[in-house]
């Protein structure tokens, strides 16, 4: 079977020397770096026996490892099952989705220990690393599987390590700046994750715009067992979003109030998105899209908010409007963005992770401006918000406008480093393919025989092998 | 592409209103609901602090998160992924059995929480909710979730949500009344949950017959591919079940316990279910409906015992019975019921539901009415079937004769809510497809061109481009 | 339509009373075993209350099923899930893979229950099971998977039974004679899982060889889809390593330490892997069947060092080296087994487990002989390697030894343990398909037609009804 599309292809694709120079020279990196700096934190260290008696603790299961690990996993499996099998809606690019999304958090993993643990973990020299920094490893890869579905099926391996190494250090400063410097709260990533993470995305797929991309559309869409296995990665995403959450509140009624209030704000997102995206079509047909993708904006949108007391009718609220912008995003504002902007946004992360984002930020600025000591009791709201030391005398709506500027810098810090870094990736160096190969697994993975080609032809003897 | 099948469509299926409608006023509904009755439990508040003192606790281990929070992901799991993908083994009705499953999950779970709520969590006119709480709810919807099994495929969504609507309330009644007035061990739910939710979903389907549903027999089969989605919602269910029957016992050794019995009960059932498969086949192959379903038996039928002691080599022998049981309905009851009684039962639920649901109340009131103080210990007996208060000079054999009532009296809610529900369902407003397009996503859902004629096609320039 | 391959069919390959027979006897004899030997441990008897008084224990949280039961189910979702989805990859073989995994796996940790239990929970005549024996119990089977690995598509589901049956009893032998008599380290199971299961496995396969097997040739490929099937296999294996290898460690740091170790060890080795596939192929494209393997050889090669203080970095160094081996191996070594040594590895597990599992051993090993009080602290020290009673003398270097002494017993095991189990399934009354025949679900399963006719043909009112 000829493929003739493969005839005009210009561009070097070949991976052969440059993604291995790449990945093998990282991982020497990697080595040295964590030789010389990481180490376990006292909870994961030997010496924890004594360091137990120190701490007066009578249980193995006051250890972290106890509080969070099975946080930890969840967060894990939506890292890398869940947004690897959500972008597995493209009819011939499942490995790519699957694979570079694996390849990419392997390698941003790493620098993620390393960079959030010179900024938050670091101790006589060294990083002293447990469960926590693991979460929170995942949880900077995760910015950069938003920005990824941004552009995917358009992109190099390569341009991904490539964007994987900025982006998880700008990451790890505007993360700082919030955390340390603002004293901002953002236990679920609204702004840190989401609305870093893909306002990054779409600052990079803009500067990437591709004039020609309509040569690749036929490979654009999905086909129905496609679908299937995105739903995969969606359910995941959406089931394991009250762990996402709550994986590094405080201990006790923290990492449990945030678990309600996403599990409350996912509920109603779910039908808020049945509901548009009916509505939105001029048969009444639900759109596969929609589903895979509006339903998980509660998610995102109580991403700060749901370890305060936001209460579970306030979830339920924060997440119907979630549900209708993301939706109503899909309709109307992706194919704007894509004419007008020249933003070609292939997941859709727009809806899903900027505008939720955003909200997010602001319920988040909201719900801290309102709290009072009647609501979070004298002790839990010096808790809840750590108005201890040096920020003993700040007061809740003052919290609210530093949450508010956390919004602000996370959008800077993403705008610029975007435009920098999508300039570096526009370099023709990087391998990426022809507009008309885009959205194509060929390009960059061998491919098995068609399906259909193998069942039609399993009685022919004459017919080449499969690999 | 031509489909003629769609020519002789009569029925307007368009849900373009109806199904916004009814999931905003919903949700609506939902937001003032949980605004004027549901707040966060003690250890979800950020009051817990003071509560802490007042209980006496010493760590934030003791918060019930921690004991119950990973069986809740689990359960999660299952009522997402579990039951939405085995019910994905038609070959085109993936997105609605993952779709709608997601649907009316999302909308039950905020109604259980408030009708559960009103009857077991209330407390000075409000609803206190905590990590129990969400798995209740789940556990609730769980029910509807198998009784969407019998109707799987030949309803809209609109009915799906009636019938969540009501189905969430009887389950709440016929709950309250086996555990609060007669009270009644049920952690797993085998009377609750399986024997209601699968003769409710049985009475139904019977309401709903259709005489002409051999129009769509073509396409209530599986494909290759197909049958392996439905196999991961099998898996999930049965990887997770010992988390499902032990998610809400008692801390310590009763979820110990749970786990244990329910693990030892599938894996015996899993054996017995390939014997019978094999044997009941004139050429002795497997079938993946058995495969499937049946295994599943045995963590039904242990619903209710699994948290008293039960002992490992009974949880064998009850689960060896039920994978027998459930295969043999397969091959011989499910033809019989559709025939002669017009139960048109699309998933089987009458054999992996209703029968091992049945036994395992049976075995239920029969070890509990075996139970003794030597057995149990003198302190594990009381606390095992709560014999304390108004229950205190309770004895085992009466236990057991509580216990068997409770199957009766789910039965006869069953029977008598489903045929109230049917009735509903059967007026002509709610949008069902006519037999010819039943088991057909393309009613309700936006669907991808073939992958076949994709890939063929894939050449030609002229081909319109997918959504 | 004709499948002319299946008129050559010679061999009896009908299961229908052969299968049947032995997995009701088998589980008659459970019953019976369990009736017997098998009761509750402590911490899952009803007399826990009393037994939490004698022991001072003020909290349920202390009991071990909360210490060990999020760990526990990862690992269950790795055996069933992972290995069963792993091994889907082939294009008509995946019912076989996820059935008959699902298969030997319920058949195989009953009988581990017993088997380990008589040699590491007996008391006073009864075997006393918690969490720890069902997490060992999957251990267990799973060296039974890796075996299966090999010989995946060439047996009948009986001879995986008579397979299933030894390999637990001779793996719980040579368990045996590592932890209790060498007193050996190896909670992840780098030799009695990894090391003795491959070799076992390579070692039936090589007396089970076929010389004609080429006549199959067209089905050992993969196709699009059944790549992505075998890719929620690799991630959920890759992801829940960590838990794998953590599961059974000691209470507190050493169970954090695993995790740590493991989570770093299969990073870097998702890496290398893909430098090497990239690298070794002419075009530079990856190879899938690469990224579904070898990426997981980094959770092998700590399985027995994990719990050690190999330190973050030293899991990098020994992650990486072991995707290199691992890919190299599915390169070069695979088709050089199978052409010099008559060895046909369908799963590559040579590469995924042999090699890795060696590796893991070794560095175990080393990492045991390298330790010092003044790494581990004192109380550490002899905690992290029981240095107690008996061996309270003993040194690391003598530990080290040790630690060789139990890899080279795991091998001598294996192969003496498979060149006899290989020569029973070579008895011509198992049922085992002709060469022609192999990786074809068709000939032990009822496969639904074709995808492709139904689509095809779906218009055609006169096409026969699917099952």
């Amino acid at each position: 079977m000829e493929r003739p599309r493969h005839q005009g292809m210009a561009k070097n694709t070949n991976m052969r020397w440059r993604l291995p120079l790449v990945c093998l020279l990282w991982e020497v990196a990697m080595i040295v770096l964590f030789g010389v700096f990481v180490r376990f934190g006292p909870e994961a260290d030997a010496h924890w026996e004594e360091e137990k008696q120190e701490m007066n603790l009578t249980s193995d299961i006051e250890n972290d490892f106890y509080f969070r690990y099975p946080s930890f996993q969840d967060v894990h499996v939506m890292i890398f099952v869940g947004f690897g099998f959500l972008m597995t809606f493209l009819k011939r690019y499942g490995f790519g989705a699957v694979g570079f999304n694996f390849l990419l958090a392997a390698f941003g993993i790493q620098w993620a220990l390393l960079m959030q643990g010179w900024f938050h973990s670091f101790k006589n020299g060294k990083i002293l690393i447990g469960v926590e920094n693991l979460i929170n490893a995942d949880f900077c890869v995760g910015s950069v599987c938003i920005a990824f579905g941004a552009i995917l099926g358009k992109t190099s391996p390569i341009q991904l390590l490539v964007m994987t190494l900025f982006q998880v250090t700008l990451f790890s400063v505007n993360e700082y700046i919030l955390l340390n410097i603002l004293h901002v709260k953002d236990a679920g990533g609204s702004m840190t994750i989401h609305t870093f993470g893909a306002y990054f995305g779409l600052t990079v797929t803009r500067i990437l715009y591709r004039s020609n991309l309509e040569q690749s559309k036929d490979k654009q869409g999905s086909v129905y067992h496609s679908d299937l296995f995105a739903m995969i990665g969606t359910l995941y995403l959406w089931m394991y979003w009250p762990s996402f959450n709550s994986a590094i509140s405080d201990h006790g009624d923290a990492q449990h109030r945030s678990a309600i209030n996403t599990y409350c704000s996912l509920a109603a997102c779910v039908l808020t998105t049945m509901a548009f995206s009916s509505m939105l079509q001029k048969k009444g047909k639900l759109d596969m899209v929609h589903i895979q993708n509006a339903t998980l904006a509660g998610g995102v949108a109580v991403g700060t908010s749901a370890e305060m007391m936001l209460t579970p009718y306030g979830s339920l609220i924060v997440g119907s409007i979630s549900g209708i912008v993301s939706t109503v995003g899909y309709v109307y504002f992706t194919p704007f963005l894509e004419s007008r902007l020249h933003i070609q946004d292939t997941c859709g992360i727009h809806n899903l992770h900027a505008m939720p984002g955003l909200i997010g930020g602001i319920v988040g600025a909201i719900t801290a401006a309102a709290a009072t000591e009647d609501v979070y009791g004298k002790e839990g709201f010096i808790k809840a918000f750590d108005f201890t030391g040096e920020y003993r005398t700040r007061t809740p709506s003052i919290q609210g406008g530093f949450q508010a500027a956390g919004i602000v810098v996370s959008l800077l810090m993403a705008f610029a480093g975007g435009a920098i870094v999508g300039g570096i990736l526009k370099l023709p160096i990087w391998g990426d393919a022809a507009a008309e190969n885009c959205f194509e697994d060929d390009v960059y993975w061998e491919v098995p025989e068609d399906e259909e080609s193998d069942v039609y032809h399993m009685h022919n003897p004459d017919k080449p092998a499969s690999p």
